[in-house]
């Protein structure tokens, strides 16, 4: 499926999502940036190669014809639930959502605005959701009799660290999620275990006091808080705020979907995919541009509306010709 | 994805293969069985659940309307590149032709045959060829600048294990092929090794002589085979006939896929994909039988001809409805 005209990539919003798309851009031989837009003034932003223009997001209505797709690259909180149907009006475009309470509500409104104005949008892109979302359906279809398990770390989480910074005392703070080797390796002998969530994962937090804080208080108030630590083994650990810059920005990220099943009689069978990435927004940004250019396909075949990583066939993502990965890859 | 009318199955050589498929339809509850067709007398066959009826060969002609999709078992050096096309010209199929070198050649013979009567079918269908094949697809994509290694077992080999009984002296034999531990962890430790083939695989030979063969000579013979086993440290251990049935006859298997890259500067990324079957037959059966849902469905959508792996969106192999895909499992 090779193209005759580069794909025309539009980056929206340059955070570290917009730096990874970017970067992964200029190493896709079949794509041209053709903007950036942030919501900072245009002038304030030095972007990584300076090739393509920068807008503020003003601008983009009267641009969206010299883009073939939109990389959507805000947050799933506050950007992307407004942003989405707005540019899914304007073009094709792909995100990383990750809310997955609302993935629901956010299709619905990507699907309506996209086939009002007859363009595609593939949502939550990434790897989780995303790679490992596709490999939990394949484990599902090819092992139907299984269970299936994601561990996910040692890596930061957001959310986990947003809501760290919600506390009362904490001036700023960063949360691992760390899988439990035992639960690991108890997935990978067969057992099929039913687990309780601090049975899987435990949570690592490293936080910084605002001046007069009281430490065993706001402890308290972290391994009580509901649902995002209480059910959990949750540590925490006082640090100050040149120990959290030096030792915990790193972006590192990871994680396992095991499907565990039987066939036949009685024969164990396990498919286990692991991802171990030391930029957690690169690789995601590196899976969103390869579905950049699923998206351009998927609306040339007049597949208009909203899609998921389970509507896209593998070969759509791949630069080479169907041929070509036959021959290479199958 | 909800179908009206369970899609019927039928089975094409019914040996581990077949038998693997009949226990893989049981578990689906959209599918049921149509008939098992076999070269050997129907009356000498002996099915698992003895819930369909058993034809031979002959009887396919006059009976493939009975039949959504023909899951073909056969072998693929003997069987499927004559009866492969023959059947795509009778109903919509999916096999697992796993003959490499002449994977382009058996696909023009299927798309034609497919094509020419308004069949769908999907080629090279298991879980390599396959749901590796996939793996290496998505990882190209996801991380162009990288590279793919694939390792394979320990679990044995059929291709080699035939090759070891055409030696001369030899009455039977098992050849497992063995991953170097080392090798693996150098992939994992992200320095992107250029490997030759006796740097990633050992292979381990058990063997029983004929009356009478000399032992040194059929080791030498066996060591020293172009292709199969020169390229490679090759451990062969001769056993008795008794030996071989009781400890060799296991259908164990497994591997990984692994891509390792670099995403922005100079960050590494690495996807793996790991596999644990113990039955290699039931995990291919399971997966063929998946594909046997999706070649129903693209032949629905008017898609006709031949397929691969790499053409077949992740959501067409669940029985489920992509609303249900995205609410359970993105």
């Amino acid at each position: 499926m090779i193209m005759n005209q580069p794909i025309r990539i539009a980056i929206v919003g340059y955070g570290n999502l917009g730096r990874g798309v970017e970067a992964a851009v200029a190493r896709c031989p079949d794509m041209s940036l053709s903007a950036i837009y942030s919501r900072r003034p245009a002038a304030s932003i030095q972007t990584l190669f300076g090739n393509a223009p920068v807008y503020e997001m003003e601008a983009l209505n009267g641009r969206a014809n010299e883009t073939d797709v939109f990389v959507l690259c805000g947050g799933s909180k506050e950007d992307l639930p407004r942003q989405g149907p707005q540019l899914a009006a304007l073009g094709n475009t792909v995100d990383s959502f990750d809310t997955h309470a609302r993935i629901a509500e956010y299709f619905s409104a990507m699907d309506e605005a996209a086939r009002a104005a007859g363009h595609t949008s593939i949502i939550s892109v990434g790897w989780d959701p995303g790679l490992f979302s596709i490999h939990r359906v394949l484990g599902e279809a090819f092992l139907p009799d299984g269970d299936t398990y994601t561990f996910w770390g040692k890596g930061v989480s957001q959310g986990h660290s947003d809501a760290l910074r919600r506390v009362e005392g904490v001036a700023d703070g960063v949360q691992y999620t760390v899988p439990i080797e035992r639960a690991i390796e108890q997935v990978r002998s067969g057992a099929r275990p039913r687990f309780s969530p601090r049975q899987m994962h435990r949570r690592e937090c490293f936080v910084v006091l605002k001046d007069g804080a009281n430490a065993d208080a706001v402890r308290q108030a972290i391994v009580s808080m509901p649902h995002y630590f209480d059910e959990y083994e949750t540590v925490v650990t006082i640090v100050d705020a040149r120990t959290l810059d030096a030792e915990h920005r790193g972006m590192a990220h990871g994680g396992f979907v095991i499907r565990s099943g039987r066939t036949g009689s009685d024969h164990e069978q396990r498919l286990e995919l692991g991802l171990s990435a030391s930029s957690n927004p690169e690789l995601t940004s590196s899976i969103l541009v390869a579905y950049a250019r699923a998206a351009v396909r998927l609306h040339r075949m007049g597949k208009i509306g909203a899609h998921s990583v389970f509507d896209v066939a593998p070969g759509w993502l791949s630069l080479k010709s169907n041929e070509q990965l036959r021959a290479e890859w199958l």
